[in-house]
């Protein structure tokens, strides 16, 4: 890409030479500014002009750009191996090292809503690595010598995979490094309860209405099985998301690169990153598809109906005080109302649930934008990466104070589960092989409608005696199979 | 289109003579044998073996069907208007007349993935009027003589006005004969409940815990004004599906179309349903997007975000009958579990509710359908009407029968109400401008700790008497401003 | 469940004494007329009444039925080998392997838009069982004598863990039989174009916009490695899809059944099918959560996003004939408009777009109905299984379809693909390396401007020869890394 | 709610007064350090460390704050009307106003996944307009005294009435400021083109095949009006968003407010903005559910798809420069390739793409938070108006980027219209009436056959004049009815 950079006047300093250098290279674009204090170069700043959208919080993930970093790392230590100037190489490492370490991320000012290759921030990267490659080198920023951003940083790459590429790394580190962990957490968490609850019996609920006894063990035991699952979910839609681009270049041939040199950077990134990636087997379908983030978004939206199914579950279990349902203590995180002592808000389910929805609707854009690729490139890139590290970050991020601020401290409120599974009627089907079925049905009838308790009723109506009763009806021995 | 029909040797009846003539007729598609009990023709055979997909259950609406029959009779008496042989154009009118009556619902057996613009549907109604038609003048099926299924029946007509037509006929039908009247059926039995419970105040639920009290009817007003802002956000898109394509022909310009013909035909639309039919202002726009199928989805999709709430909310407090919240009392329609009496599961919620996550992923459908259309036609009509009649109808009936098995016979369960009312510590609010902040609080903490009820502490702590207690504490006097 | 069956005393036929039996058995429920030629009972005579949702298009999915058929058959044998009267089992097995083949469809009745648990299309099935065996038995229909519908068909099982059962068997089923041989079928006739079309050399397209050239084997490649990887993706979710909830019944914890149900139960219908169903590790999470099946439909959503994007591409190459691209020649399925000879419309490009649309919207459906389960059981199953199954069907039905219809016809337009080709001037980037980036970008931009070739051009300002051009500008090298 | 704040003891600065006096609330929750730069408090921070999710790019939407400052603002006048200190009421006045105007933006740190009823964020404004009134009172902050966050910036309010009216002013104001004007200037600059335009005849494309002709404005003028449709349906949305949930206070009741209260705020918030705010009908409602934003965002989500198709078509007519369509020449806004000459990447097109699908998942976010809420609160609100808002200001964003950088300087390629118009075998449709429909079809399949134009062929053919051919086919009199 030619570049195009003219300056104030007045914005002399240390960068003097580049703008001036710069004025020569200026084509029928026209003048730009391009802030003295910051690495980028002119493609940067056209597209902050040309894409007012959206504001500071819509900017490129910083995911992407860290990712970016090692990818150019990357490419530079192979193009080094194909006979690149190793002194350039090495600053060009250098340099990427920092964008990855986050060292340089006021660098990078462009936003999602850009054009749909992600083009312009591979320019951006490629700009701030080249300036700050010259900078170690003793050069003048923006004379792009002796590193230049496309020659030098981008050399063997094009942003048709190198955005691919960067949003693969992005998104298996936010998975490895946030959203696995977090589940991890959640998972531990939930089956230390699980332990701790396994032999407290409590009432059944289906259809939200009462049924036979559980242990709260058991009902935990559920989550704990979900998030276990969510954590296998989202590992097996990791093979595809290891499959690099770069190497494909423009349309996916590979044109202007080496043989072998998709294998090695993948190989590098593997190395750099600790996670198992490959070079993609077909890069035609890694430039113009990106069903790999599609699947993996939809491993994460079964994770949200997961969360949102536990998460509901907890509030409503710890309903009330006095009101709802009351089984369970949640812990109490921020001063209740200053009038209503006892109320605990669920705000760690609620911020869960709201976590649970927005990874939903995520997912449908991931979806769409996954879906509408032409050709030889999709260009929903910024789109869809921007979202699927958001539903990662979210959910692991959400996972962590979930457990942290609710999980751990849930308690079990015995006397609650106790007075509940006492009376409730669903214990007389234990009866049934004692006494016959129309007998305990006449019971739990005649108890509901007079509302009194089975044995009482059960003796009241003559059927047995209190001591048959203590000795048929035993709730612990309903919890499984015989 | 040449119409191409081969049969079997075998079949010979009173439609042989079509047989033999249609064999004439045959050309390069190949032979196709057409059932000899149906009016339709080798357009539509050849779309039951090209599309075989989803089976019966996917069949192209019969709404639409119908809806066509009310579109081909307008064009019909408009075709007179401008010159059509009465007795053909009479022929038509009563045929059509017959598929929008019903009659001839067996002669449809297109599904719905077929071509995007419903071509084939459009041909298959133009087949059975055509030959319908033939059979009334005496003529022989399949002979296309006196009445043509292109010539005169599709006169002034084309697939890509015609079907968008008869996609806003069925919509609008739809909405006004099932939807609307099962919205206002169920807006009308809230209602009544709201008025029933007026007096009866209970415990408020904020982030499902224990809040401040409201009366039981100001609860059910909440449904109340979500029910009516339903009706009146399918009605406020109604204008938009109120105008028709038909005269627009095959791309919008209304090429062999009279002048006149468009609104001529949208007014005996209007004539023929009671509804507010014009024609569309722009018929580029109504056949290349149906962006007012999807608006009505929309609000569709916002009448089942409010038909969940409710029929969640009515689920949760009819939980129990012990171990729930249990303040109303949900009809009983099925035999309860033979051994748990007073089980009431509540079906109608249940049934409301999964129908409400229908509409909402139709929507999604719908969206995703109406964003892909290219230059001067959407292609993805067919599946996008099918979704917006699924909706509403789903809508309509679902309300229907939630209205008549469920809400008409909800009972407030009075004593569970009160006792939980009366044990809320919520109501140490109203001591506040008596005692004091701090000492209100201080009762309701003891309370809570201690589990006991707000009177019985307060008279212990000695800050007031009980006469006091019953003077100051007036839940009544807390469901409004003063 | 108590069952109440009270008829018409016109209908006296053969089950004349089923009536009269039923009325003693009648409830407070009221009477019920049940269809003397039908082997269903009152429960699911009160849901039709109960239920009017939608119309019979809404029905039950039949898969779900037949699945229910095998499961009943497995319970059956498994119940025998823990003591069930040899006789009864026997008559139900042959009962339900009648349904589990269809041969009794007629006999189901009931609509998706029912109770949350499925429960009525379980009593559906285990009245018709319990009557076709009372039957072959030579009993009295409605007698429940000797096959009970509760006592001995649903024997150790709960409508809770048999739903969800059956709707793993039948997603299995539809995925193995209709799906995954459909998706193989268009992966292999892809693949096969895939080499036809190794040899021929075209333009790429980027952002839509002309790019480097690629061979029209590596695009169809792409589409090929979409596919294979939407066979890997339905298969990695079906792990959890072989799990099967038998033996949790009521909440999960195998209540009333006997140790090794559950397994016995899962090895028997996988002996059945042929496929690896396994006993759910979880039953508490596999009747409270269906994340399985968002898990499934998630990765169908995955399938429908590179469906879209094969079909678009591939209708947007065959555009035409004379103001599209042109470069690809689409089979004609259907008589072309009469008026424009050679049109070709992309029908089965078509319905499939629909298709993906649909099954994103299912998928949507399906997620919200798998969040919104609470404690013990999940209430919108049926709505999930529906969705799953008819995204399982369309895109299996569409894809062979597809395939056959489209895929196997496609045709290189070789000439348009060359002149494309040849215009092209992208190809201005194999002269870099011979004169140099500045003069290759004056010729393309010359070129450009006047509209000219790249030859004639770059030998009209000088700077190669006709010879060197060819010698230099190879399009067939260009196709790969060096 | 009880304050409670710690501070390092070496945080020694003019507010160490805070410190101390805070130090005597610190309450069982532990200790706090609140930064001494801020004007928020403790409940602030500690919502800061219960919530670490998502990091900055997922804050509490400013315009929220913004909007919570008008309506502080208009609280406190009408308290001053209800008897609250005037001199209080200045102050808090005038902080209010600093908030509502963003001058003190950095001291709301909060994210978006808090409590689901954005209590927290109402605290941290309640926090920062009191300590701000503080300060400008001369008094110490940290102390509430003179100005209380509860008791008087709160005074007559709830978080669950305040919210949900900080939701409606923000998205109102956001429709107003940003998308509207957007959606407008994006409709005039179209409706310009389409008027440019009016006299290019071009190809029409149905089924992305060559059709008949219609004039490159007629072909915008749909644009056009999908354009002022979609202000329209943004318009009929707006309504129920006019109405504000204060004077609800905790569950809809106004308990603790005044009669007339929540008529006059609603008054003066419609007179600070200068938009038709009203008073909600229901509060219960208002406070129970969010479906006039649902409603809002099915709008949003129907112009998301106007815009998709406009998008989508701008980009596919000027795609090439080539091998595309090629009727539009689209500016050219960023350094081409530079290797590719003459390559118009279309990346406004791309941005809007992306920002439809964005707007199309928030919708299916929204959807679901709105579906989600639970008896007298609907705690998914922050979530849902992050969204709302979101895609309001996208859709604003994108629309005069897209504007101004792409529609206002779209050129048509006449050129290359002329020639895929005259090439069209379309035309021949006008010599049906002159020579008949078989010989015309028979020109059409020759000239398709063997590449022809239309022209010659039907000379060669003999069946008319080259004088007659010009005299019959004239595409300006295919452009409408006759």
């Amino acid at each position: 890409m030619l570049n195009i950079l003219f300056h104030d006047k007045l914005l002399l300093d240390r960068r003097t030479f580049r703008f001036i250098n710069n004025l020569i290279e200026a084509d029928t674009f026209g003048e730009l500014k391009v802030p003295v204090d910051k690495y980028y170069g002119a493609q940067t700043v056209r597209s902050t002009m040309n894409f007012k959208i959206g504001g500071p919080s819509e900017r490129m993930p910083i995911q992407v750009i860290k990712a970016f970093g090692i990818l150019k790392r990357a490419a530079a230590e192979v193009n080094k191996d194909y006979g690149l100037d190793p002194r350039l190489a090495d600053a060009i490492v250098q340099a990427a090292d920092e964008v990855a370490a986050g060292k340089l991320d006021d660098h990078f000012p462009l936003v999602v809503w850009q054009t749909g290759s992600g083009t312009q921030s591979n320019m951006n990267v490629n700009e701030v690595i080249s300036n700050r490659a010259i900078e170690i080198l003793g050069g003048k920023l923006g004379s792009k010598d002796p590193v230049h951003p496309n020659d030098h940083v981008n050399k063997s790459q094009s942003s048709n995979d190198t955005f691919p590429t960067a949003m693969h790394i992005a998104a298996a580190k936010e998975v490895h490094e946030v959203l696995l962990p977090g589940l991890q957490h959640l998972h531990d968490a939930l089956h230390a309860k699980a332990v701790e609850f396994k032999d407290i019996i409590k009432i059944g609920r289906t259809h939200t209405q009462d049924a036979v006894p559980l242990s709260l063990g058991q009902e935990f035991g559920g989550y704990v099985q979900q998030v276990k699952y969510s954590i296998e979910r989202v590992k097996t839609a990791m093979p595809r998301i290891y499959e690099l681009a770069a190497g494909g270049t423009a349309v996916g041939t590979g044109l202007n690169t080496r043989i072998g040199f998709a294998e090695k950077v993948a190989a590098t990134v593997a190395s750099l990153t600790g996670l198992p990636f490959v070079t993609a087997p077909n890069k035609f379908e890694a430039l113009a598809a990106h069903d790999a983030l599609v699947e993996l978004s939809g491993a994460l939206n079964t994770v949200a109906v997961s969360m949102m199914k536990i998460a509901n579950d907890i509030r409503f279990l710890g309903s009330g005080p006095r009101s709802g349902l009351g089984e369970l203590c949640l812990p109490e995180n921020e001063p209740g109302s200053s009038i209503m002592p006892g109320k605990v808000n669920p705000t760690q389910c609620e911020a869960m649930t709201m976590v649970a929805a927005q990874v939903m609707g995520n997912n449908v854009a991931v979806t769409i934008g996954g879906s509408n690729g032409h050709f030889e490139l999709n260009v929903f890139k910024p789109m869809m990466i921007k979202n699927v590290l958001n539903s990662a970050r979210l959910l692991g991020d959400a996972s962590v104070s979930f457990t942290d601020n609710c999980v751990v401290g849930i308690e079990a409120n015995i006397d609650r589960i106790n007075k509940l599974m006492n009376e409730s009627l669903m214990l007389v089907t234990a009866l049934n092989p004692h006494i016959g079925y129309d007998k305990a049905a006449k019971i739990a009838k005649t108890a509901h409608k007079e509302g009194g308790n089975l044995k009482e009723t059960a003796i009241k109506l003559g059927y047995l005696t209190a001591e048959e009763f203590d000795a048929w009806v035993k709730p612990h021995e309903m919890l499984g199979p015989k």
